[in-house]
């Protein structure tokens, strides 16, 4: 069973939602209208052994990890953090000068993006270390960009370098990524109205923009040669497709728009790898489609596309 | 390393906290200020071997613990709630229809109490159920009860009986418990501005009245006698003040209004246990006193009090 159906399942059920909730479930942040304010809710886990190997990787890094995969969600929505909260399982051997390292570097992290902790639950067990942290956010000047807003014909770019995040003995770009908050705001203050979607890539390019085209009720289409993948060779287009934990953002903007928006901000390279197909040229037998360097096209699902030799 | 020296050690490092943070960690909420709006936080885990048993326990009883833990915080704050989100951290072994029923059985009980749930994060292990729940919540009419408003001679009540709620077999009240939010804010309607303090009670009368005495810089005296004790015979009163589980509300009131107060509610009892001493009956050498019914006192410790044979 896979989390994404589990989580339909249980929304499909929920009543009709109540007012004051503001963006239901399905999207990077849910969120609250409270009078005429917003908050942004996310909450994320890090289990050992699961997103991170505590064996191979610092205390301080599994920390870092715990609170940024959760400020990518708020800079996926365009957000500013508020605050965070956070629930730790703690393994029974843990020593307190490993318990305090966990917990002030999470702090730390945390404070550095201005999102101070103000509250927790801590418990002892005999398994592996689980972090779950939650974390609020405001709109920043601009409303919650939504995975829903795609249009037919938006250019779709991603931030960044693309697969390779995870390494086999757990280090990577996974344990440094730095969450997109300020990039987002700055794209979306360039782009105004024309950024009509966006997600953080947590799961994969190719999962996380399926994510955007179901959410849309769009496809899209993808230009191989040109995903900024971070491996070199042959392989690196398709790990740059199918890895998980970028942390970069995807996001789809208006055609005129995306002619305007820089190749670079702060030093991070934005870069365009496809389009939102239109009504004319979507086929319906996929959502998202691979254009290859010989000009073909092909859908492309979960396990890869057809290579030819 | 006890849950609460941790805690304390995280927040005493952090930084002057930004001016949004209305309620600052070491209550049974923080809070958060929006332009005139304030949300309530609380986040608490359910682990199984540590909160429930999941070998005896129904799995619908383990999905409504994780909701009604939260709940009882809400209570706590005499505050209304708005929403949840739940991190599950699911045993590989789970089949999908036992997903689902622990998901379902989460969502009915957050909806009975007006709490959707508008988010969530699940992950697959090879390790023992956790779910982490976070509520939000909003005041009801009423500022948040604190737990540091108790004043010298108020008197402290608790609702309902204590002691016994968690079975060795892991059964007991603690997985049927009805969180206070009702009751609360009809205590709230009755005392008004005497209701100076509040908190519900999870590690038992003792460590949970302490808490009172230390965030309102005060001391307790518990009258032995008047403990609503659950169980039965000598030990009863031992347990009351001792066992943890109980999610029943300890609050403290102005001596006028305790005199007001019906001594039920909706069916639930309120019981007058004891009250806040002034300063001038004030021993410093203990925060907490109990007071015996043979007349004398005695501080009372973690480890309980000295029987006289």
């Amino acid at each position: 069973m896979r989390e994404s159906d589990l989580l339909k399942h249980v929304y499909a059920f929920n009543r009709a939602l109540p007012d004051h909730v503001a963006i239901p479930p399905g999207d990077d942040m849910g969120a609250l209208a409270l009078g005429d304010q917003t908050v942004l809710i996310t909450v994320d886990q890090v289990a050992d052994g699961v997103h991170v190997q505590l064996g191979n990787t610092p205390l301080k890094l599994v920390a870092r990890k715990a609170i940024t995969r959760n400020l990518s969600d708020v800079a996926a929505m365009a957000a500013r953090p508020l605050g965070a909260v956070v629930a730790a399982a703690l393994p029974r051997r843990f020593t307190e000068a490993q318990a305090k390292e966990l917990f002030d570097s999470m702090r730390a992290t945390a404070e550095a993006y201005q999102c101070p902790l103000i509250g927790g639950d801590i418990s002892m067990w005999d398994h592996p270390l689980l972090l779950t942290v939650t974390v609020f956010a405001e709109p920043a000047g601009i409303g919650p960009i939504l995975r829903s807003g795609a249009q037919p014909g938006d250019a779709v770019f991603v931030s960044g370098q693309l697969g390779g995040a995870w390494q086999k003995d757990g280090g990577g770009a996974h344990l440094h990524f730095e969450p997109r908050i300020n990039l987002a705001r700055k794209i979306a203050e360039h782009a105004g109205d024309a950024l009509h979607s966006m997600i953080d890539l947590s799961d994969g390019l190719a999962s996380d923009l399926s994510h955007i085209c179901e959410q849309s009720h769009a496809a899209a289409e993808i230009h191989l040669a040109d995903l900024p993948a971070r491996l070199p060779g042959r392989d690196g287009p398709q790990h740059a497709l199918f890895d998980g934990e970028d942390y970069e953002l995807c996001f789809t903007i208006a055609p005129d728009a995306a002619d305007n928006l820089p190749t670079e901000i702060d030093g991070v390279t934005l870069t365009k790898v496809g389009h939102m197909l239109g009504e004319a040229d979507r086929p319906v037998e996929s959502r998202l489609w691979l254009r290859l360097p010989d000009g073909t096209r092909q859908p492309l699902t979960k396990t890869g596309w057809e290579h030819h030799a």
